[in-house]
């Protein structure tokens, strides 16, 4: 096909991110093409700063412009209770629900064999040392409901275990606002055993 | 919610791009976020390349990186027949097909009075000095086969009938692989109007 070889450049470039096809990336390209050159420049300028200045924090491996992160350095936030996630996004997840009152500690992954990641591919160690040195009264494992997310899980929820202190895991059951009828017969199962007293 | 400036920032950008939600835009971020420095950098350089090097075919209003564009200075496209379509994207649909060996003219636009966008908005002029200048022989109307689409056909179709050369508009029917079971009626009726001899 003739024509820009720049517009073509963006597109393929559009569609190496995650849920852009061809089409998406086609209709993104284009609107970029008809925005003003400042539009342009602020998304520009959006990209390389996030670059530029997110790093991760030294203590809970979060992403943030300050080390240690807003969360860690929180006087108000409870030290003594860790709420220990997959990903950097999950923090953000989490304190979307302005709930959760604790710490934060990051794995930067999970336990999945088939893809070679094990156990000293995570921040593991530095859960434990945390652990150790901080009086920690209650660790919640919020890796995702999945195998991988459950398999992690299992395996830190082994390794605390002989320090004593509370390990949780976040309860699975039907969303709120879902409907019993659709719901699979794993997460039913589950809500029916982790049902509680009213 | 805490975190880096940065990072909201650039969600806040990504959800300006047509058909972006929050929750895209935050997935969008959050994978520029983790992926490598290079591919971040191939990015912003595309997005600034275009914006630098693509301008409109002087001739046709295409979007181009030389001037005129290589479908109009192209030896082997017919240049008295000429498709008139509503924006850039459209010649980059068309040219898909591979089958259009003619000429373009875009119209940058579309005749929509509730918009305030009437006939000198568009690229209605150059289209006549076109037709004057050189020996058209047909105009096919290839706007959308929509309100304002169907507008701006019949509009052009009047001011060139003075011209006397062929006018035609692009066949509204059934799509290829459609079922005439969940075709709206207007579909339906003009694929038997515009019905063709077997």
């Amino acid at each position: 096909m003739k024509g820009p070889e720049s517009l073509f450049k963006l597109i393929e470039e559009l569609r190496k991110l995650p849920g852009v096809g061809r089409k998406t990336a086609e209709r993104l390209a284009f609107y970029i093409l008809k925005s003003q050159r400042h539009e342009a420049d602020a998304l520009v300028k959006a990209i390389l700063e996030l670059k530029e200045k997110v790093r991760l924090c030294s203590v809970c491996n979060s992403i943030t412009e300050v080390d240690p992160c807003n969360i860690c350095s929180d006087m108000n936030r409870e030290k003594n209770l860790l709420c220990v996630v997959e990903e950097p996004h999950d923090v953000f997840a989490i304190e979307k629900t302005r709930e959760f009152k604790g710490s934060y500690h990051v794995l930067m992954g999970v336990l999945s064999p088939l893809d070679g990641i094990g156990p000293s591919d995570l921040k593991i160690e530095e859960l434990l040392s945390r652990v150790r040195e901080n009086g920690i009264r209650e660790v919640i494992l919020a890796t995702n409901p999945n195998l991988e997310g459950e398999a992690t899980a299992m395996y830190i929820a082994k390794v605390l275990k002989p320090f004593g202190m509370k390990v949780t895991r976040i309860a699975r059951g039907l969303p709120v606002g879902g409907d019993l009828e659709y719901a699979d017969e794993v997460t039913l199962t589950k809500s029916i055993e982790g049902r509680q007293e009213m």
